[in-house]
This record gives C-alpha cells, structure tokens and sequence, in this order.
C-alpha cells in the first residue's frame, strides 16, 4: 500500500450570500478552501493556507478538524473576511455577482508553515498569480502541483498566470477560461494547446457535463458529471471537484493515467454531492461510505 | 448469431446549404433521411421513406445504392425539393435558419412500400406528428419504434407529439426539447418525466456533451461525446447518432441495457464522422472499419 501524502490548499475563504431559484442563504461558509478543505479531508491530510477576519465564526470550522484537515496555515487578521454575494438563473450554469467585499483577502500574503511547505501534493486554488508564484517558492519538493484560476485574472495579469501555468503539472480550468487562455472554442483543441505551455495534464471542467482530461502522451479521459437530477446550488461544485481529485492523488501518491482518471471520477462525485443542498450544508454530513457508494454506481452508469 | 433486421426511416430529404466558421457549401445533399440512410447502411439494411421534388440530383444518392439502402419508399413529386439554409455562430452550438422552402415536403404523405411496412426496427425522423401516426399505422409488428421530433411541433402540434410519444418504445430528444416537452431544466429529471408518458426509453442528446439513456428500470448511461477538435458542421449529428443507433439495434436484434447502451456509443462516434466536413461528405467514404477503430478508441478513453 502506498503511503497517504499530504496535501496543501492555498485559496480563499469568504461568506457567501447565495441566491438559487431554490432559497437563498446569507453568510455561509464558501471560498474554494471550505469546499476542498470539507471534501478533501475525506481522502488525506490537508494543510490549508487561507486568511479570515476577526469576524470570522470559526466555530463553523470545527467539522475541518475532524477531518484531517490542519488550520496552522489558516491567518486571522483585524478587518472583515471576504464576502461575496451571487444570484444564479433559472438556468443555473449562469450567475450574476451582486457584490464582493475582499476585506482582508485584498491584503492576503500567504505564509506556508511547515508542514504545508513539505507537502507532497500542492493545490493553487483561485488567487492572484502573483501569489500563487510565491507560494510556488515556498514549497520544498511538491511531487504535483495542481492550478486553478479565473476569467479575472486571465485578462488582467495574463503573464503572470502563463508564468505560473508553465510551473506547474496540473491545470483545472472550464471551458470559457481555457477559450480565453488559448483562444480555440473547442475545449479539447484548447487543452492540448495548453499542454503546450507547460503543464503535462489539462483538465477542462464542464460543469454538468462533466470533465476532460488532456495530456501529452495518452488518448484524451471522458468523465461524464455524475448525473444530479435536482441541483440546489452549484458553487463550489468546481472547488469540490479540484479538491477531491488532488486529495485522492495524495491518497494513493500516485500520478500515472488511471490514477488521474479515478481522481477526476472522485471529483466528479464529490462535485455531485455539493450541488444537491446550499453551500457546504451537504458536505458537512458526507463520510466515504457514501463516496464510495456514488464511485459504484458512476461504474454502473458508464459500462457499456 | 442473432439476424440482422431491418429498419424503416421516415423523414426528410433536403438541399442544404450551409454556412459555417469553416466554410459554405450549397444545395448539399441534406435533410435527416440522407444521414440516416448513409450511416444507417453500414450497420443494417435501412428502408427509407420521404418525398424529393423532380429536381433532385438523385445520382447523388448512389453511393446510399451500395451500402444497404432501400430506395423504393422513396418518392419523386413534380415540384422542388425541400431546401433550407442555415449560417452557424462561431459557437456553432447556435445556428439561426436563413430560408426553409418546403418545395414538396409540404404535401408529404408516407406510403409505406411493403418491406418498408415489414421491418422489425423504426424510426420516425423529425417530421409531423400527425404523419408519425400515419406511418405508425401502417406498420405490421415493429419491436421498436424511435422517435425524434422538433420544437416546432412540440410549440404548434403539442397533442399529437404526446399521441406519438405514448406509442413508441424509445424517444430520443435534446435538452431544449425534452425542457420543453416536460418543463424540467433538468434533463434527467426531464427524462424520467419522459417515460411515465409511455416511452421505455429516453435518450437526451446533449451535442459534444455526449447523451445520457434513462429508463424506468435501469440506472441512466452516460455516454460521452466521441471528442472531435475541430469540427467544421454539426448539421446532421443528431440524425447520425439516431440513424446508428437504431440501425446498431437491428443488427443484433436486441434492445437489452448493454445493447442500447453500445447502440449510443456507435451513435456518438457516427456523429463525430459527420461533423468532421460539410453535409455528408466525410460519411460518403466511411468504412465499417474506421467505425470499428473509433470505437475501440472510444473505450480506452473512457476506462478507468
């Protein structure tokens, strides 16, 4: 048996007032590093590096604890923690940001304590490249690095992300941000452009339809999205799944092909299990044995 | 060794021009019979019934001569064939029509020749529904029948889509229909709302997103869409994939879980081929063979 990896998590975390055609919550725990924080945890040891304000109800974190994850590298710092407040379409693949206050993001300098440096498996969540470059500096010997990143940063700092993107082994984007990274509208055509600049795998994240992943030297992975039939809320379904993927990589401490490919279809079910309720409401409860169960079923529902 | 059957294919022939990112070609060979019928005969004898005026090329269809394909059912009318242009987005996920002139497809009346009447295996291409109900009654003792309709009719014929879709055994339809049909967002939840009106089988194309089958009494297949990275014209996937499809299914006479699950994966991989030049171009010099190899291509990318 291989030996379980750690993982460390740099991104944010905010309070998220969301607006579904199926309720609204106000202030809930969000930002990638809850939802990779909750859903990774099920897989290995994760250290998140992340900054809260004092207003922060930190008692909402202590399911992390029992979790395996570590909150060494998780800064509070005088001022507001982020939020942000969103309103989704009846079409849910489209929403509206009504409001983002960045707090104590804006001044967000991440400092990895040691554990975090010394982790094996190492995931950029959405910040600004900037960081990311440094935190990239401040990791010892990172066997993957994995990358995520916005449509914000793409047109605003668009070398600094090619400079981080040519770091790193792993890059997990959508549709739309790889369109605007390589400028091709077929998403498949995109990644393996992308593979170009650096990075050996590509993963184009598809949302409902599920994800592809791309790379040098094998034939393309078709993960379709584990099949949901009514979704409550989306965000963080993108975090889940990056986080999942990762997490399950560090498990088994193994980068070939199958592995990146069960990791995609453990993200694809974690994504799965987010949507169904507000927030990380439905990931609070999760345990492996319904992981488990899901990955059983996603076999049944792809064999042919 | 099951026999092969045979399949009877009610539609339209068209002369399509069609203008694309790629290109423009005009008055091509079209309509969803023409693409039916060519990939269709590769997998089984395909008896095809539709109406084209007495300007219509018919030495074009020679090629659908060798390969299987019944022309008998098909009638000349004094009068123009059905044309119709359409130009595609840069997304070519949009389309928007240019000019339809039904030209003889006005007056269509399906008369059923004899063996056309006899075939074990049918699909009702998108036409009237009306006419669907007509075609239905003449036939002696199909054991499936499958059906494909428009918003169009579901918009303007509502009842009589309903009438048919309580007949037949499998309906195969795109997201925006089956919202449409049911009023569900969701495609799943659309389709399972599908088969409580009589269908044993729904299949919800989703385009490159691949397809999903829901019955009543199995877990849903996801079926990945056979990646093409540059395509150069959707027109006629959706004929293609339910063209192989049904055609897949008289070739093993079968229509348990695994057979239409591998019915859908020939059909993506038929509408890769398509979508790969204008029209049926790419499908005039298809091989069973390149199917064959695309298909074990299409199962390395899908293991894990």
């Amino acid at each position: 048996m291989p030996q379980v990896q750690q993982v460390t998590a740099v991104g944010s975390i905010a309070l998220d007032t969301l607006n579904t055609p199926f309720g609204r919550v106000e202030d809930a725990l969000g930002g990638s590093i809850s939802y990779i924080g909750a859903v990774g945890g099920l897989f290995a040891p994760i250290n998140i590096v992340a900054v809260v304000g004092d207003d922060f109800p930190m008692d909402e974190y202590d399911f992390l604890r029992d979790r395996n994850v570590n909150l060494e590298g998780l800064e509070v710092a005088p001022g507001e923690t982020f939020r942000w407040e969103a309103r989704y379409h009846d079409n849910m693949n489209i929403r509206d940001t009504i409001s983002t206050e960045l707090g104590v993001f804006e001044g967000f300098q991440p400092m990895l304590p040691q554990a975090a440096r010394e982790a094996r498996y190492l995931l950029l969540a959405n910040i600004h490249p900037s960081l990311q470059l440094d935190v990239l500096e401040q990791m010892h010997d990172p066997r993957l690095v994995a990358f995520d990143t916005m449509n914000l940063w793409i047109n605003n700092a668009r070398d600094e992300v090619e400079a981080v993107i040519n770091k790193v082994d792993l890059v997990i984007v959508n549709d739309e941000e790889i369109a605007l990274l390589t400028g091709e509208q077929s998403p498949l055509a995109g990644a393996l452009e992308l593979t170009k600049m650096g990075p050996r795998y590509v993963v184009v994240k598809k949302g409902e339809h599920g994800a592809v992943l791309v790379s040098h030297d094998d034939l393309p992975f078709l993960c379709p999205a584990f099949p949901i039939a009514n979704p409550k809320d989306p965000t963080g379904a993108g975090d889940t799944f990056a986080g999942a993927m990762v997490a399950y990589l560090a498990a088994v401490d193994d980068i070939g092909t199958f592995s990146l490919r069960r990791a995609m279809v453990y993200g694809t079910i974690a994504a799965s299990f987010t949507v169904e309720d507000f927030g990380l409401s439905r990931l609070k409860s999760l345990t492996t044995g319904e992981i488990e169960e899901r990955y059983r079923h996603f076999r049944s529902m792809v064999e042919f």
